[in-house]
């Protein structure tokens, strides 16, 4: 069942150890059938160098486990929220990638202060709130999952796909499942390079708007002229 | 006498220049059999790439070698401590891993930013103070570990497997050798994220206890969901 | 066409992943034939462990593509720009290295604290303000161009082969384009070093004007003796 | 001539990258023949990545070359002063590894802050001011060997093996090559772990001299005990 999917979904988790954004078993990527409406996720805590296609979990969209033996990563259920928020996504991660984490920490977003940002997310990365305790108890996973859909409420989910969730770390998506893992990249290197550039310049301010737009729009939409041309 | 755990014990330590926590001989990993009251410890001062199972030298709880025909760790003393206070540990590790010894420089106890930490360790990493001239002169590793356990006093070991040795370095155990150098990987990055964390916003405040309280009881105790279950 | 200059072009572009200057496709090195007047340049947005020679674009100097199946890099217009203008110069770098583009985001020229920079960058590395959005309306790439030149009316384009753009990152150039990276490599680590020692010491001032003369005219002009004679 | 010198030294100088202390050619490492007073040296600007033992250049301790074809390096006369002036010393290294530069160019010395650095280095790591312009006139690389030597007219050479030169790097030293390399690299962890320090805890103190004495005196003198006794 799915098995194009699953190996899709297990290269894209590779790619989390090769880039440095995981440490142990600290991340997970998921990817989502639309059709049958059904998700494939990495199984909770295991090993990145014992992992196989074969243990991908396949699950639908109320959690339930329809294929596999092991159980799916704990943060299931926030991968379905989004999934179910957000129509034209194909792939979710998460991650405790160490600067992502650490302006996830400290309760800030990170500003845009350069281009390296602006080619792929646009504007500042939204912060979600830390959850109360009721929230919590109603249902972890879950609610972080609407938590994060209500801060896009106010930002367009696929100029910005990426959020911080407070105390906690990032979660990134995309098209599919390898761009929701090229944009955890690119939120950890901005993320570096936004820390190191407020330690060299405490009064910095954020890059003008029509170049964050320049920047934004070279690389997406009708007008983008940046790479090759798909066939 | 012992090779099974000889062979854990090696293997644990040749974890640690693989995870990048020390430099040329600044670490050791001991092991405890519990049974014959004997721990099996890396001789001193040889260097990892020169390491095999026979080099592990086997020693009582007084101390003394009992197998070996190298001097086992200068901080045997030190572990010895630790195995006699903390009766349901299994493992312990030093190590001047850069990020949690400049903490244990600074003399601070690391705070829970985030879930990364709570999700090992519960609450903040406590400090040790540093020995006195005295307690010093009587008996400097013996004694650091006296210390430690007495910080323990007002702490739950099996909770916080790690301490803080001020202007010295940190320890961390486990129920075995090899959880003892997870915890040890895990205090690391811990206290790089915790220490860029706060250049990002000096502000900050720790995670709520509650979101301490769930990351903790999702992976450890009678309810933990974090997982495969182990048959 | 141009075979052995795609060679090298090719070459020089597999450094920037080798010294740690390029996340995924954020750089690109050029090289020129001053003879023939036309560029070679890395392609657009292609993945560099998928580059070979044969995908260099061959470019004249209005930016018209004269050879090659593939879009030029999108700052092209940046490197002719230069060319054009620094003419003893026949190779041009551009990444998004991290410390570098840090001090770019920031806003800040990069002072010379010492003789690792004075080696090879002679004085502060100067920062190149950024576009007006009518400057950028115009043109983005080829006025980010024309506001480095501008620069270098009141610096020697020689003895600082190195720019910083504002919100965006760096741009470093050399006789060949080998010498190119090399600067792009040493400002990466210089920039590096700049910020360390700030945080280190918040009141340092730059190396004396003496010192930093020294150590440029040991390695460079008729008086050099820093490595060996070239035969 | 001194085959099995050269040797070491060319050994010595490839520990340098394996260590992460060099870029290109910044760094050298040189040894010295006592009973012919003739020092073996790394030739000046070539990679690492070509070197070979036969290239190493024999110099005598006016500097003069006795044997090579290539020119030794730049900081020859540097190197020369220190062995005119510790007689028990056989090996030199001077390289720009970050942290330790960063804390050259901020112009500190760096405090002893625990027992990593109190291990292998007496007190604070002191810095030599820069030279005048007149020094620097007379002779840039001799003057920082006299000015490098005056700094330890009070100090120990054997208790401190290293040294900040203001706005330039690190020299270190030790009874042979490979004790020197030894010497540098614990000089950059103990230079890194001292900023993260600073930053974790402004207001951090140095290490009691007391447990700063324990440590050094725990592995070198007639009392150490740490390692293997040597046979």
């Amino acid at each position: 069942m799915l098995e194009e999917l699953k190996k899709v979904v297990y290269e894209a988790n590779m790619l989390l150890p090769k880039y440095g954004l995981v440490t142990f078993t600290w991340g997970n990527v998921s990817g989502i059938d639309r059709e049958s409406g059904l998700m494939v996720i990495k199984p909770s805590g295991v090993d990145y160098d014992k992992l196989t296609p074969e243990h991908m979990v396949v699950v639908d969209l109320e959690g339930n486990v329809v294929e596999g033996h092991l159980n799916p990563s704990s943060d299931t259920l926030t991968h379905i929220e989004l999934y179910k928020a957000f129509p034209n996504i194909g792939g979710v991660v998460h991650t405790h990638s160490p600067w992502a984490t650490s302006w996830a920490q400290a309760g800030r977003g990170i500003p845009c202060y350069g281009t390296t940002h602006a080619d792929y997310l646009y504007g500042e990365v939204p912060g979600a709130r830390c959850l109360t305790k009721e929230e919590l108890d109603e249902g972890y996973e879950k609610n972080t999952g609407v938590l994060i859909v209500d801060v896009f409420k106010n930002n367009d989910y696929e100029a910005m796909p990426a959020v911080l969730c407070k105390n906690h770390g990032p979660f990134t998506w995309g098209k599919n499942p390898h761009e929701a893992v090229h944009n955890a990249v690119v939120l950890e290197e901005c993320a570096k390079m936004a820390a190191r550039c407020e330690m060299i310049n405490p009064q910095v301010e954020p890059a003008p708007q029509y170049l964050q737009d320049k920047h934004y729009y070279r690389k997406h939409g009708a007008n983008a002229y940046y790479g090759q041309r798909e066939e």
